[in-house]
């Protein structure tokens, strides 16, 4: 029987333990000591940056510089190596050249350091050499239970002002803020730094990652979710190296009790493509199929530019979310008002609208040629007492979850007044607030206020609305709905042995027939056939069946209709019998030399919409599940969606609805309600199969046809290919 | 017979020319000679600041402030009316109360002066009071040809030194340079003054436009295209009153000799919606399709957000176009790179293959460690040399059309330094190159280095390189194919004589009979088809024409297989005779009062790809045209394209190639390449009967079956909807 909860105990016999745990990263973030391996009096050099950045950053504990040469280092005594410190050391910040990396880790493990940052460069950046260095690292870092970032990498910041921790070279220190940057750039990072300084965004840790040769984003995660400074999480990815493991973790951080929202943005750069592409899954997925699944389900919002990263973040890191989506807006100009309205309703937030009550209070602060209604315009000549009228009566409507608050600098306006009355109506409000106050200069000192008190400031209604969005759509996650998981039996006894013996006769390529026996034995609603050997059987079939179709079947021939091997719509015993020895007659001429071991005699299946499911296998991140609906449908408009297998119930449900063709299966253009109920077991069947069944390297099902509802589906072709170097056998 | 270029002498007999001549806009623009109206000494009130503002702009002509209690104004004698003003006075500036302008305006009239800016508000955003005054002005304004700015705007400011008019209350300065802005929002006005002196952009002109009750955009565009100042034009829209013209003109603006781009920001508030919305051009029709296809047509590249039509602006304004999308990126940081060559990709860009001879250049100058392939690495140690080196070899790369120059600053980055070489190098080459030097604060100066020497920065590499992708798509509009256009007969008396007939009927919907009556006068291709009155008839038809459709005709009956008025299939004469029968039965039992005209006898069509096609009417813009697939093409993935009537050759090409299941016409899936030539034909047909019938209010013919190439198509069924109020007759 396959488990009830696929997420939490699935039995994928492949599956092994991965790395990454959060134990022991304090020795890395909050350490009572650092030693500075290979600090250096040269100004300019990676090693002296590193060391004066540890000493003016106020750094709780004691610094010791080593260096072979030097007896001190900005003053501080140094020594020759790890060992001769008199102390005990928590963490080892190395920048010596690669090849002695090993050396010094050697030592630093010998002395009990618990935590390094290795900044240096030359490991598996460079090749193979470098590689094996890169693994020599590692392995000396298990032995000795020490957690690793980089090699390679520019180094850690924690700003908590009880450590004041900035081991990096890098050239701007990070003020401190609740947002946690974790960056697999080191050269992005600088320019981070840059950018959040100018925009007064403050950061509680800030790490650079380099190869990730022990802690990666996983475990950065765990930890920044439990450290009280971090309320966001924001993340620069070139490729992540987990998969489920990553999903099920990141799930509980960002959607579970006191979430935590992680915001990423992910760049090219293909580590594998799928394992093979013959299948319409294979064709349609790819790495940035396999990203989106992976980030939608770990609830990791994925932001398209780096600017987009940072507007999002502030706004998670300063504001509460919204209980819905009922946006008020409120502008001194028509044009910002009727832009923040457009987006508003692009972005899936709408108008809220206002109670009568709201109205009236409105209506008696403002003057006659004011709007009222929302998008609230307090007109050009607004002080900021009549926005202050209009937003605290906004605030005050249960009807509104969140107000975009909209500025352009106009003869009258007071504009740090106006910026100085919104911190204490919002928090007080408990509803989220964003700001645009347009216009780089006039509005400067206005900005800073805000943004010094806590509301998200942008320099255009564009994206103060669009920041609105991000925010109730983790709202959304946050409290979406769980539905009850299915128990779903299986027989796996009986699909791994139909595996093992196809892979046994070196066969990869599973047709229907014992296709059909692996989907049976998941509980697939496949329709009755029969393998027949002479048409007296064939004649018996359809007699037993009703209208059947027929199709040759023979390890060597793939596409039987080509050859003449497939015939439909065989309703009496005299057609099949003709049809048997039709077949038989073309393919002998068609294929001569082709081992035939008989017709497939299947029943037609009822009417119904067509769809296809269909699994393909990534290294990293395991199988792929698709859902789409089939021809034109995934061909033309690759109309399909995709998870990472193991799914829920809730993400059977989210595949079948995230499909632009939905209202196909729901009953548009006067067809009737489809069985969707029985669909979601399909694709929760499917789960199973690709979880328990790492063999299976690619499949389809195409088309499965759903029935109306209550009549279930029926698999109507399918094409598994198996990869006999998955077989954990 | 139908013109054979549509757009220059289409034949609509409700064309009337519309307003806006470019003459006489130097009376705005140019003036040597100023009266402020309303002039003040009053410090914050609107015309203390518009005088002031004109003074302190060094104007080279002079100013005669007006007011009627004051002796002077800021030291400057002033006059109590125009009329006492003792020299020739080109432009007046009016700021008096709405009720007071249109005797003013009279006195200006009066005096000879050409050009007036209305600065004042009260009119016809105040309701129907207000818009009485504003068309006394404009009559006024008419009979005296005077040209009009205004009412209720912000002014216009001409930074031409030869002239320097700030006649405008802004508070801030508009420095000089090659963008004319044109804004429908006097608000947004300040807020983009203050942006663009932050971002060191200038301007050549700047019009608050107001009410436009005389000029608006498309004077404007015409003007300024002739303004040698002027590279670039961006607009903020909320509504264009001009349709057709609109296109016409600025096509020429865009894409003619001397092109000049023009960059615009759409937002919201819909003036009008569809004329109806009973078809399904209607439903899917909508404000948005309107200016979509109105700026597509007319080449003006829609931005999504203010800060987008600065980024492409600055772009448009120093740099030449790409001749093709062959793009090198140069970078000192794998992340950015990689970022930049996603946005590539995403974009319409492409990477460039270098030279052997660019890969041996860049070879010779770079480590080995660089990445001498396309994008670019230099290493972060790069310093300026190494930068310079790497531009000008792929610069000099007959395989790149423009280069992305991207700069992380990381210890011995020399940010001025190569900053300072980009200008000349990208000069020299006749290339675009941007850049983006990223982070705020550090490279700020070599920021201001690069956009005061001509080279667009942008923060992020995204930015810069979408940014590339618009001076590309800008490039391929002004290099496009001009079809030959095709001579399409038409005979458009038969059809006016239908129109007619049924409108003095009392007629609004025209079914099939009357339907392809008027197609056939167009050309389109209908499938034979008889009124049969008698069972006889019916069969008579059948034999003629091979297998048919047979229909109910009725003027109350619309949904006619609702009750069983439709019958499919009909081959022989015996079957014709039986199906007659049978739908007169049917439809005498569920229909009993309706008016029975007979039964249409259709051939039935040969299989084919189902199209749509429709037409519908907006008061403004004329003809909306409408192309698509049929079914749940249409419904599910609105899968549509729109023009606006009339188009040419060009237009119906790009209708047809712009809907995403177009590979459902050229063979996908196995099916033959289908007849899209006679397709373009149809879509020009129906081009030309929208614009020569402007009583047809909507049009769908639906569906139109595409047959195999060389085969043509088939109309199968059309619904035509027409208003009496339209008709010129």
């Amino acid at each position: 029987m396959a488990s009830p909860n696929p997420g939490e105990t699935h039995r994928d016999p492949c599956n092994r333990a991965q790395s990454a745990s959060p134990d022991g990263l304090d020795a890395i973030f909050r350490p009572a000591s650092v030693a500075v391996i290979g600090a250096s009096n040269r100004t300019g050099s990676v090693g002296h940056a590193v060391f004066t950045n540890i000493l003016e950053a106020n750094f709780s504990g004691i610094i010791y510089p080593v260096n072979l040469k030097s007896k001190s280092v900005c003053g501080v005594r140094a020594y020759p190596t790890v060992a001769d410190i008199p102390d005990e050391v928590d963490l080892g910040v190395i920048i010596v050249p690669a090849a002695n990396a090993p050396g010094v880790v050697r030592e630093a493990a010998n002395k009990g350091i618990k935590g390094l940052v290795v900044i240096s460069a030359g490991f598996r950046e460079t090749g193979v050499n470098g590689a094996g260095l890169e693994q020599e690292l590692l392995e000396v870092c298990r032995e000795n239970k020490i957690r690793l970032i980089g090699p390679n990498c520019l180094g850690v910041i924690n700003t908590d002002p009880q450590i004041g921790l900035n081991a990096s070279f890098a050239r701007r220190k990070a003020s401190s803020g609740n947002i946690a940057f974790i960056s697999q750039s080191g050269a992005l990072c600088t320019a981070v730094l840059d950018f959040a300084a100018k925009r007064n965004i403050g950061f509680s840790k800030f790490i650079s990652v380099g190869n990730k040769a022990d802690v990666g984003e996983l475990g950065l995660i765990r930890y920044l979710h439990e450290d009280p400074q971090t309320k966001v999480i924001m993340m620069y990815v070139e490729e992540l190296r987990h998969g489920h493991e990553f999903i099920e973790t990141v799930r509980e951080v960002t959607g579970g009790d006191k979430p935590t929202p992680i915001l990423a943005i992910k760049s090219g750069r293909t580590t594998e493509g799928a394992a093979a592409v013959s299948s319409h899954t294979g064709s349609l997925a790819g790495s940035e199929a396999v990203y989106n699944a992976l980030f939608q389900q770990a609830g990791v919002f994925r932001a398209q530019t780096i600017e987009e990263l940072f507007d999002f973040a502030v706004a998670f890191g300063c504001q509460p979310l919204p209980r819905s989506n009922r946006i008020a807006i409120i502008t001194n100009a028509g044009g910002p008002g009727i832009i923040a309205t457009d987006v508003t309703i692009h972005s899936g937030l709408k108008l809220a609208n206002f109670t009568e009550k709201t109205t009236e209070v409105l209506q008696s602060h403002l003057p006659s040629t004011a709007s009222v209604r929302n998008p609230v315009d307090v007109i050009g000549d607004a002080k900021s007492d009549r926005y202050k009228a209009a937003l605290s009566a906004v605030l005050n409507d249960e009807n509104v979850d969140g107000v975009i608050f909209i500025l352009t600098p106009q003869s009258m306006t007071e504009i740090e007044e106006t910026a100085a009355m919104i911190p204490n109506l919002a928090k007080k409000s408990g509803k989220p607030v964003v700001a645009s106050f347009m216009g780089l200069m006039d509005v400067t000192r206005g900005a800073e206020i805000l943004e010094q008190n806590g509301i998200p400031h942008y320099h255009f209604p564009e994206t103060a609305t669009r920041a609105m969005s991000a925010l109730y759509h983790h709202s959304q996650w946050i409290h979406r709905q769980h539905l009850k998981e299915l128990v779903l039996e299986a027989d796996t006894e009986k699909t791994r042995k139909i595996i093992q013996k196809a892979l046994g006769q070196g066969t990869r390529y599973l047709g229907e027939v014992e296709g059909n026996e692996i989907l049976a034995a998941y509980g697939f609603p496949i329709l009755s056939a029969k393998l027949a050997t002479s048409s007296r059987d064939a004649a018996a079939a359809v007699k037993e069946f009703g209208p059947c179709a027929f199709k040759i079947v023979s390890p060597q021939i793939v596409h039987k209709s080509d050859i003449g091997g497939v015939k439909v719509g065989i309703t009496t015993p005299e057609e099949a019998i003709a049809a048997f020895d039709a077949i038989m007659s073309a393919v002998g001429t068609k294929a001569p030399g082709a081992d035939i071991r008989g017709i497939y005699v299947q029943q037609m299946a009822k009417p119904g919409v067509e769809v296809i499911l269909g699994i393909n296998r990534y290294k990293v991140f395991g199988p792929l599940l698709m859902f789409g609906l089939g021809g034109i449908f995934v061909e033309i408009f690759k109309d399909v969606s995709f998870r990472l297998a193991p799914i829920r119930h809730n993400g059977a449900r989210f595949m079948i609805r995230s499909i632009k063709a939905f209202p196909m299966l729901t009953g548009a253009r006067g067809a009737a309600l489809c069985d969707i109920e029985e669909l979601e077991k399909c694709l929760l069947r499917l789960s199973y199969l690709a979880t328990e069944n790492p063999e299976i390297a690619e499949l389809d099902i195409n088309p499965l046809i759903v029935h109306e509802q209550g009549k279930g589906c029926s698999v109507a072709d399918c094409r598994i290919l198996l990869d006999p170097d998955r077989s954990c056998g």
